[in-house]
């Protein structure tokens, strides 16, 4: 604060005052989150008056009560995709991730299973694993030595009286799953039962891809200055695409929500191109008996989600420049490569992109009301080597650069909704998506609160 | 933060504790802040048991509840200046302010109108403009490029059913009103119509300047760790600046308070050439027929003011050393540079000094219970020219080390009255105009609760 | 936190994302900080169902409301060890110190007497001494000058009514005691009565030292992210030792908790070591009649105490390699090198170390619910020479360590606690001065709730 402060000053000395401005500015950032008002909030009110067809209202974005809400009702008690299998391909290796002030551990044990459980020990609640990846043999704590097994059974805890019983006093674990190759997990007693029912549907569209068989090539944390329903609805809908992500949208065919009616001459060719690739992602379905069952069940469960397999403009493979491939060897069963992209998105928290060459997959942990961080985890084959078969710049480029420029708007949505001057806004008829989370939040709050 | 403990660390090996003392000391001022506690403040009994001829007690100037209020109803509630017409020059040029989390465009429309909007896309809300000034041809929003016209109507918004009426969805605007080439603004929707008046009785004062004709110089934004309130009691005594401004008290007459039966003979000769001064001052109006009814209405209305004009020691001239101009180019229709200093003082958070050869306006903009902007900016007439008339170094000199001393001041202050150490203290004979301000403030809170 | 932000994203090009992931834990840390939620809290309800032989609630450790209560229940209501006289030798030297936002000078007058002070002008609130310590001659407020002579009263202010009586604006006090060269304050009224007599039974341990006759060696602040009473549990137990402090654990026996009863063979040989050391320290204390009567009253009185002479093991004489001495001249009439540590620990934040060459004094200063300042003091002969007697790397190296060790645990240890998936755990055999500490701490809170 105070460099920043010294230096508004001295670059006053500028012909200037752009710069002291800007720095002003950066700072100002800064001061808005550190200093967000956190107001009684009735929430019962805000989720009651909710308007339809309109963006949520401001508090939503920036209160501590909805957030610590939203922590309790959405992230305690829904499953959430948390890493890739592949994260943690060994008997040992461990990521850590943090929801809000909550932190869980997600270990591959002895048996190679795969186990959850709170980052915090039994005894005086020191943190267990600071790292966020690693691989331990037993989990220790940093504190006093208490060794618990990777089952999360407490093995050691020296100078304890006689009547002390281990038994009592392994970690608190919470439920996993996996779907195809991804781990979800949910820290409720009770976890939401239809997840059975919708992994059922997805697995089928990640079978081919066997990202089991894949490898991290590379994985990036954002923090973005924005509230995590700013940054899911920021990724539900692509009305911003044109405006703000030229590397991303060189890939689609753009023609979100175009019906044929509203195909002029001049798009005409475009159309045609698009039927081309839509025929031959058919054709190719057919061959793999890949499912063609696409769903949208955004907000009318308890485990929203929705699941497309969308052809690509251009060489149609991949994210590469004009639509080429990224990485040479094709993951799993796959062997065309115009193989288009099986999009999945899911509530809360996570949406993912799989492609003939590699998968990246997303999830947003919420941080406080205006800080979030979003984790990009890119897969490719085990055996693809890089430098030969792939190499992380251009692996990464689009989604690197899609990413950062989300950020600058989700940025700028979280200052624009915390200014007393915000009203909620009408959705357009491209935001449905947007709309279909928000209805999805909103009726899960009002479930926990009827509870 | 880290860093900081490091430092704080690392600095041990050094053969004296000092210098990791300092930087805790410096961390401490950071920490004081951020973690500043907001008790529930009883706002009612604070405003009822505020007790005359004593300084404010603490929580006014320490507790976010007490923030709050002051946003809603000092900032959004009075007239504020914000800028000087001269910032804004082409049709299309903007400033933005902040005000807490409330951020505003001020914005020269495509008529040479000036206009003031809520800095909020009325789509999803977010800040439309991010940089603190520029120039614009419309105003298009960088998340989904709804485009506004300079006049705040929307023109364009892509992907609307047929029932979207635009008209519905303009930019909410912000009543504006210029004085004499300087800019204010109120965003309540029943602004104090007094300003009318007290606008007729400062024009009067600037119409020889004319401000219009003037261009930005040099602006400079402090950022002190004070609330606004401090920072404007700061500006409204100069009991402090025998003591902490070497560089302004050269300008001006040491007489503060004093009447003629004060005058000591060590005094007279100080006395006589300030009567000389002031005859000199008095000679040059008549010719000008320059207005001589000086104004103290500080808190005796709505819109609390007051105008001055005081004759300036040594040379006379301007902020020079001794007295001297800065700028070779006089302001307007002034001839006489020994034309003194039209101070003007406005409730809540504005100041101004008017010299004949520049003028330096000021404006605080509270960001946070403990953290206040000053905005100063220099203007000089539009013809003198850097390098020749004037250097911007010599210019800004005594505003630039005043402001800075101020700073400290009134960080000093923050942390004092922060402390439960703290009770109010008597004003001396002096400090009237910081009363006066603490009158008013008062006063208008207690006018705004009673509604 | 723009930079964190960028670096993380930067990092990202990485072939790896560990270092984004590192930074991003660096920045959970100070969010998890920044954004600690401070829920209401039933403090009353928490005191309440206190658990005898389990660490303490999350709320104690993480909550505003906690943190409030804790400064004024324990810090303004309680004796505190706050600096050495060694630290203000001459009149006119000072050491602020600051407890939450309060602040407090303490001085030695122009009579070589100790006071103390809040730190806050009695005019408008100015912090008076901003500097950790330093001299002078009068406290002159930096804002308007008024005046203060070093025993509080007030000397000077200028421009007041005839009616102003300085004498009603002296520096409020605060009580000071000081105990063979150590100084205690109290902000209290009416000041817990039985200091005296503790003061009464560590006096004559600290007799022989002549601490008075000490100058200060060296002198460090460490930030800990950890609220205070984890900063005390931390100290009250050496059960993390063999796995944390390498460095410190070679001073002391390892018989922490050992009865004679559990001596195996393999042990035999250290007890006899250690047998001989006592024996050899018996003697020593014979002849200079040192007091034996060790005392452990931590949870039993209001001025909770402990203090103890250990023998050291190798060399015996200070933390030096194998035990040897840090400084060659000897505190007071010590003449045997050879003399143990006197070790004494104080309710609720301070513990101390005197051996036979130098002190090293510490306490634990408040700052908020998650961070804490440790102010370590290391204490040598006055006439001792720097370069000659002692070189400060060696003298300070074991506790440089230590408490950078500690430093990380309580880091570790406030994040857990702060997670809601901690609950309470059970203290193991050799944590009874923890639990001690934490009985004392919750016995003054019902003692302060009750009134």
């Amino acid at each position: 604060m105070r460099q920043t402060r010294q230096a508004s000053f001295e670059s006053g000395v500028l012909p200037s005052g752009i710069i002291s401005l800007f720095l002003l500015y950066l700072l100002e950032i800064h001061l808005n989150y550190v200093t967000t008002p956190a107001p009684a909030v009735d929430i019962e009110a805000l989720v009651a008056r909710r308007a339809q067809g309109f963006s949520l209202e401001a508090p939503f974005y920036s209160s501590q009560e909805v957030f610590d809400l939203d922590i309790e009702a959405i992230f305690l008690n829904h499953w959430l995709f948390c890493a890739a299998e592949a994260e943690i391909p060994e008997a040992g290796d461990f990521v850590t991730i943090d929801i809000g002030s909550f932190s869980v551990i997600i270990l591959r044990d002895d048996d190679e299973g795969i186990r959850a459980f709170h980052n915090v020990c039994r005894h005086r609640g020191s943190r267990l694993l600071k790292d966020p990846c690693g691989a331990i043999g037993n989990l220790v704590c940093p504190y006093h030595q208490w060794t618990y097994r990777t089952d999360g059974s407490l093995a050691f805890a020296d100078s304890q009286p006689p009547t002390f019983d281990r038994g009592q006093f392994g970690l608190k674990s919470v439920n996993v799953r996996t779907v195809g190759g991804l781990i979800f997990i949910c820290a409720a007693a009770d976890a939401p039962a239809d997840f059975e029912e919708v992994a059922g549907v997805i697995e089928p569209f990640l079978t081919h891809y066997d990202l089991k068989n894949t490898k991290v090539a590379h994985q990036i944390d954002l923090v973005e200055e924005g509230n995590w329903k700013l940054v899911m609805e920021n990724n539900r809908e692509c009305y911003h695409c044109d405006g703000a992500h030229p590397e991303l949208v060189t890939a689609y065919f753009p023609l979100f929500g175009y019906s044929a009616d509203d195909i002029t001459p001049r798009l005409r060719p475009l159309f045609e191109r698009y039927q081309t690739a839509s025929a031959n992602l058919e054709r190719a379905c057919a061959v793999l008996q890949f499912p063609r069952d696409e769903r949208r069940e955004l907000d009318t469960r308890v485990t929203g989600f929705q699941v497309s397999h969308l052809p690509l403009d251009g060489d149609g493979a991949s994210f590469g420049p004009n639509g080429s491939a990224v990485c040479k060897k094709l993951l799993g069963s796959i062997s065309e490569p115009s193989f288009g992209d099986v999009s999945i998105h899911m509530q809360p928290n996570s949406w993912f992109h799989i492609l003939s060459d590699h998968a990246v997959v997303f999830r947003v942990f919420p941080v406080a009301p205006g800080k979030s961080v979003v984790r990009t985890t890119w897969l490719v084959h085990s055996d693809a080597v890089e430098g030969v078969d792939y190499d992380v710049e251009s692996l990464t480029d689009v989604w690197r650069a899609t990413n950062e420029q989300d950020r600058e708007l989700v940025g700028g949505c979280q200052r624009g909704v915390s200014d007393p001057g915000y009203i909620p806004g009408p959705y357009s008829l491209v935001e449905d998506d947007v709309e279909a989370f928000a209805n999805w939040y909103v009726n899960r709050l009002r479930a926990h609160l009827a509870v």
